[in-house]
């Protein structure tokens, strides 16, 4: 579809989080479908991870963003999807890859929101495409248990905060889920929930660097638990790390279903965001440094600093094997 | 209401979708209200059939669009409602004309969906009304008859097509029906789905001539087929004809109601849009000639040709009877 | 308009802002044309004041709300507008009104934004109704003095506060100023802001209560400062008050134009809103008394105490006066 003024910032850039609403509904389709291929239970696909992915250029308004989803792997339980995303300037011809992305699907029963359903397998073309995706999948496994451990921090106020402390840019929204947020089973979209995440961590990162910016990557996200339909849920985000050019952001997602039943704010959703800040002419410009001062403060910024220098060294390493 | 820069394209030209989504609104308003207001079963009234509509005037952002609407027939079954749609600069005070649509409603029971109710008849000033109105009412139930045989037809990618051929421009969207989307019924509007066409049609005319385009007309549309809530419609358009300055787009709407029951995908809708290519100054530009492939492409082409020769000697005996 | 479910909470009562934007937007365009109506320089009318409302009836989903608006007084430099909704059930034909509101425009040059115009004047009928007109201009002046000074106060946050005090409810928000949300001047619409505070005036008393909650009425909210596109705004609310079977919330919007010019952060609007929590047959429910712990909250609740008795024996006088 076609870019519009309201998915950009002032300067022009789609956000991050329109893309990711996109992808997400995309995967959704595809997967959704998937699983009511066969007789059986009707169901709804939901999002139950995003790999890590990154934006590799940035998308203005006018253009027309093209995605295409197909699936690559299935377990018993679950739906590995391959969303691409091009965007084309229509005046000009021109094309670019902004995204490729790679999501998890659990179907869940229409009639009992609570039992997940069995996947139809699908037909790989190889055989290592069934091992490769079998690997893909045990890794993604792992790696949800160890975040539902990290999951439980909490972001306080700070009072007259100096600049460029981690007080002085966090921030925090609050939404009310309505109707059009949520699936058919009544629990919102994964894709919603990652464009407001996308939405405070960019709030975040203007007011620490008072610049343009836009979402250079988004980590990996696990979706641990539902959010229902008028729930109120508290979107909070806090930087962790800044290298010359980039800042990560901590965003975590609180849900509040308190209007049917009394139950306790819990956490859904966590993530880092990283983005940059962009010149007139699309150059990334250097940022200010983020001023630490508590001891969680500097041990979050080293563990920031940690998958930075991964995330370099893995590209590095891509990029040579492709040089060859 | 204020056009927003949301309803616009990146030259403040409104969309002709967002105009025609208004003037379904009034339409379903006024219709659902007479067939209502009589003593007996609720109704909604539902859109059957839009009028061809030209687009006489283009709107920008800040001016205010007024709609009104009139019923201005009555068979048994179904409202006939003219609907005018005035554009007005606030600022100067000018005001144009933009639409004069004609519509055609059913009321379905809300209890029953798949039940027509009778309509209460309406008065006439003067006896001519009913007879041209019951004209009007014969042909257009003829064409939708023709219409409906059409609705086969099936649109296929194309492999790195060169510029100016039907394959280089044709586009598709999916969109995923939301409750804000559809009628207390529980389907989707007329209106949203027009919306949805204009902007594959527009995609599909920017395409082929890489400059700013405009919606002039819209051929009579049927809605033979209802679109559930939680379907999946897939919108796809191709370009069929091209004169000096007018792009002729064929759209089809495919509705996917996977979710609840497994049936299968079938076509809701289908239309002709056309569009001219305007210059800064707002004066239509030619438009690069479109290049016919197969021996279908070349038939089409002389379809629409048959249909833009009709309208233009249409056009030209309504100026000679105005002129006299 | 047919009010949908996007524009209602999950009881399908349609949200108290989505009522006060489309009334501003019905004042908007009348006092625009209006102050456009004389050869000059082209004006945008930005909303100044909106008077006391009082949600009479609740609006569902599915109905259509009918606006109308009048200008009802000049004065120099700023328009009064009378503006009426009526909600329709269009399937019985049953008629209810909404609210009616005043709404205080000045016009701004579209050239200097900074320059407020000339008002044309208007005709009366009766001289009684310039004099009566010219009464309430003074009162509402006077007012717009007093709650100026008012407007330094701000929110802090409380940590593990108790159920029903202050700090449990209390929620803000923060929203990035985008092009929709803007008149042509580049500066966000009144009506946009009012349903961002009705937005959070509603969690804040949903947390309180926790039951379904409807808008009752709008204390009159003065608009001091303009709050430019790019903009972060964050709005806050914190109970005030609670009567058996009201509650009072106080909610405050700052603005931080941070991207173009490195302002400081200022407070654009205050204001009071009550709300009542509703039974499933539409009756009023008993509210838990809020707990009031500091020494400011006891002086707020008490202030709030004094509005609502003052509301309520305006009330009551206005029904004796009705009934004689």
């Amino acid at each position: 579809r076609i870019m519009r003024p309201d998915d950009a910032n002032v300067a022009g850039n789609v956000h991050g989080g329109t893309i990711l609403k996109m992808i997400e509904e995309a995967g959704a389709i595809i997967s959704t479908r998937h699983c009511n291929s066969q007789a059986g239970e009707p169901c709804v696909a939901a999002l139950a991870r995003v790999e890590r992915t990154d934006f590799l250029s940035p998308v203005c308004i006018g253009e027309v963003a093209n995605v295409s989803a197909e699936i690559t792997y299935t377990s018993r339980h679950s739906v590995e999807v391959q969303v691409n995303v091009m965007s084309e300037n229509i005046l000009t011809g021109a094309k670019k890859v902004t995204n490729k992305a790679t999501l998890w699907y659990v179907p869940l029963s229409l009639k009992n929101v609570n039992k997940v359903l069995e996947v139809p397998p699908i037909q790989y073309v190889r055989k290592e495409q069934e091992d490769e995706g079998k690997k893909r999948y045990e890794e993604q496994k792992l790696d949800r248990l160890e975040t539902k451990q990290r999951n439980g921090d909490v972001i306080f106020p700070v009072i007259n905060p100096e600049p460029h402390t981690v007080g002085y840019s966090q921030s925090s929204l609050i939404h009310l889920v309505g109707p059009s947020d949520c699936t058919l089973l009544g629990f919102v979209h994964g894709g919603v929930t990652m464009k407001l995440m996308d939405e405070v961590a960019g709030i975040v990162a203007a007011r620490h660097c008072k610049t343009n910016i836009v979402t250079a990557s988004v980590d990996a996200i696990n979706f641990h638990e539902k959010i229902k339909k008028g729930s109120v849920i508290t979107i909070s985000g806090r930087m962790t790390f800044t290298s010359n050019k980039s800042m990560e952001i901590e965003v975590f997602v609180d849900a509040d279903p308190f209007v049917d039943e009394p139950q306790e704010r819990y956490r859904a959703v966590s993530a880092f965001f990283t983005y940059v800040s962009l010149s007139k002419e699309g150059k990334p410009l250097p940022v200010p440094q983020l001023l630490t001062e508590t001891e969680d403060e500097k041990r979050r910024f080293e563990e920031g600093k940690g998958r930075y220098l991964q995330t370099k060294a893995k590209r590095q390493a891509q990029m040579q094997q492709a040089a060859r």
